[in-house]
This record gives structure tokens, C-alpha cells and sequence, in this order.
């Protein structure tokens, strides 16, 4: 997916912007202002090499011989992942699975806030700790359109799921992380990631297997 | 990570493999009994050659010019995943997002059952639908052993994540799927799968910008 007026960047340094970026806070909170890249890397998994070259993407970063300073970068690539400000996200399907994303507390420090629910069932007695509003589906396109979201959480069942992603593209939804096991169908601008719990089941079995 | 006498095959090739088994099962569902080596890969969105050079990691499967017998195919990579009988898993934390998972009806379906849950907690009163026992921390190395399970499943908060995953480790187990947001320190023999919702958030935020 080519984004406008910029280089074709692999899916696989974004994922490792999202390491760097955890790293450097917790050298942040360290009170540790520079780090050399060898560092960094180090304590992110990864080689130098990779570091350098996945940085290389956005532009001139660190100073030779002085390493990088630790808040310009965590700024600058918390820009580039668009998380430097909150981003709201919708959830559509508060089962059990949805109502523990809603639940967890850990997403604002992350960039994102959970700003709406939204379910086949909107009036079923759930937790009384949900501080998000449930919707019904056909509230849906003017609420994603008021609030200007772009991400969705996909929650729901297999057997509906096809059919709430296009609820959501049709919305204008161009982000969805899709927690169902099946493989969705989306226009082209769209971007799914998959959270596929008994694949990562399946993997870890071939190589646990003696 | 190397098994015993057989050539490294790379992670993402276990991964199609996943893929591969439900696009079979899907054709075995409709009644397909055959299925060619370009078809099959066009369902799992691999190219052909792709699907052949995964494949030939196992050995030599289909004929040429009549394609891939679907129920033998479908046999070899369950065996080779390790998923053709049902695999015991235990789950560690019994929060929102741990009950979420006792709850889920589809993991045995696939070939895993969640035999038994564990939580620093386990006499707090939760879901009366779970059918697991919850256990003490401390009757974990003894039903490990008893049980021979090698895999769990890690949702406890960040804070205690590394204790529980050495703790885990000591007791036998030698794949891990990790909901906490850290990074765990583990053996070299123990494979560790990571879900990170908020990084893959993240990733999906940098292709939503405009």
C-alpha cells in the first residue's frame, strides 16, 4: 500500500517503528536522554543495520559518533505512525472478547482511545464498568463520519463478520483489526491486520512438538 | 528453531500451513475432493510457487497434471502442525481478556483445548459459563507434568508477565502465546508468540493518515 507522495515502506519496519518507539520510552523513563543505534538496536532484537536502514526511510536521524537523542526520536516516529495525538477507534461486537478490549485500560497511553461500541444487540446487560456508549449498527456511518475515525475493532462472530466489514468500508473506515477467523474481503484502500488466536495456537504446536 | 532431524523451515512457512489447512477445509466442506496447485494457492493468497515450495519442506505431495488429493493433504499438514489430535493448553490470568478466552468455543475445532486456567486469584468469583477449573499458581508444575502440556496461554498484566513466564517455563512449557504488552526473556528452547493489540493498532494507524 503506497501512501500519497511517499516511498513504499514494508509493513515489517512499521512493526518495528512500534518496538523502537517502546524502547525509547522505556530509555525515557530510565532517565537516558542518548543512545547509540547499536544500543537501540540491541534492545529491540534486532541488528544495526536493520535499525539504520528501517529509520532511513523517514529521513536524516542521529548524529554520527553521538547516537540518537531519545526524545527527538520517540517524537518524530511517533509522528510518522500518526499515535503522537489520540486516535479514536470504534469496536463493533461486545462479546465477551469485545467487552474485554473495552475493559482494558492500556490503550490511551498508547495513542488510541476506544470512543465507541457497536452491536447487533445494543440494549444486552453487559459489565457495568463499559464507560463507552453500545450503539446499534445503524448508528454506525454518522458516528464514524462525526468523529472522523478511520480504525475499527472487528469482534463479532464468523458468520457476520464479512458483512460488518463492508458496513465499515462503506463507512469509511480504512483501518480494521479484524479478531475473527476468517479472511475478509476489502477494497484495495483498505488495511486488515488479523489477530488469528488459534493460528498462533497452530504455529506454537509445530515447534513445541518433540 | 530447529526440531530434531529436520531442516529448518521458516516461521512464515508454518504460518501458510495454517492457511492452507482451513482453505482445505473449506474445500472439503463443499464437497471438492481434488484441487490443483494454482487453485489452492489463489485461495490462500500465495502464488503458486509459493504454495509448492512450502509444501516441499514435507516432502512430495499431488500428482502432476491431477492436483492435490484435499483429505490427504489436509492430514499431512495436521499431522505436521501437530494439531491432528486435540492439544491440551493451559491459560494463565483469568481477567477480562482470560475469561474472553475460556469462553471461546472454537479453539477445539481446531485442535486445542484449554484443559485447565491458573490466577494469583483463583477462588474470585467470575463467569459461571466457564467449564475449566482455576487453580492456584502453585498447582501449575504438578498438572503440567501430569497433563503433559507444553503449550500456554500468557494474559496476565505486564507488571507480573516475566514471573509467570519463568514460572511456566520451569514447569515444561515450551511455547508461550503472550498477550502482555513486554517483550519476555525465555529459554532458547521456548518459542514465544506475541499478541500486541496495541502495536497492531499502531501499524494500521500509520496506513489510515491521509
Amino acid at each position: 500500500m503506497k501512501k500519497n507522495g511517499r516511498p513504499e515502506i514494508p509493513r515489517k519496519t512499521i512493526y518495528r517503528l512500534s518496538i523502537y518507539l517502546r524502547c525509547l520510552a522505556r530509555l525515557h523513563e530510565n532517565g537516558i536522554s542518548t543512545v547509540s543505534s547499536e544500543a537501540l538496536a540491541k534492545a529491540a532484537g534486532v541488528k544495526p543495520t536493520q535499525l539504520r536502514k528501517d529509520l532511513a526511510y523517514f529521513g536524516t536521524f542521529g548524529t554520527r559518533g553521538l547516537g540518537y537523542d531519545v526524545t527527538d526520536l520517540f517524537k518524530r516516529i511517533s509522528e510518522e505512525l500518526g499515535t503522537s495525538r489520540l486516535q479514536p477507534v470504534v469496536l463493533v461486537g461486545v462479546g465477551h472478547l469485545g467487552l474485554a478490549l473495552l475493559l482494558y485500560r492500556g490503550f490511551e497511553k498508547e495513542g488510541f482511545e476506544i470512543t465507541a461500541a457497536f452491536d447487533s444487540d445494543p440494549l444486552r446487560v453487559r459489565d457495568a464498568e463499559i464507560k463507552q456508549p453500545i450503539h446499534g449498527m445503524e448508528e454506525l456511518p454518522e458516528l464514524v463520519k462525526r468523529q472522523h475515525v478511520k480504525m475499527a475493532i472487528l469482534a463479532v462472530p464468523a458468520t457476520s463478520a464479512q458483512e460488518v466489514a463492508n458496513q465499515l468500508t462503506q463507512a469509511g473506515i480504512t483501518g480494521i483489526l479484524n479478531f475473527s477467523p476468517i479472511v475478509l474481503s476489502v477494497p484495495e484502500e483498505v488495511m486488515v491486520n488479523n489477530v488469528n488466536v488459534a493460528i498462533e495456537l497452530e504455529n506454537l504446536s509445530y515447534f513445541t512438538q518433540e
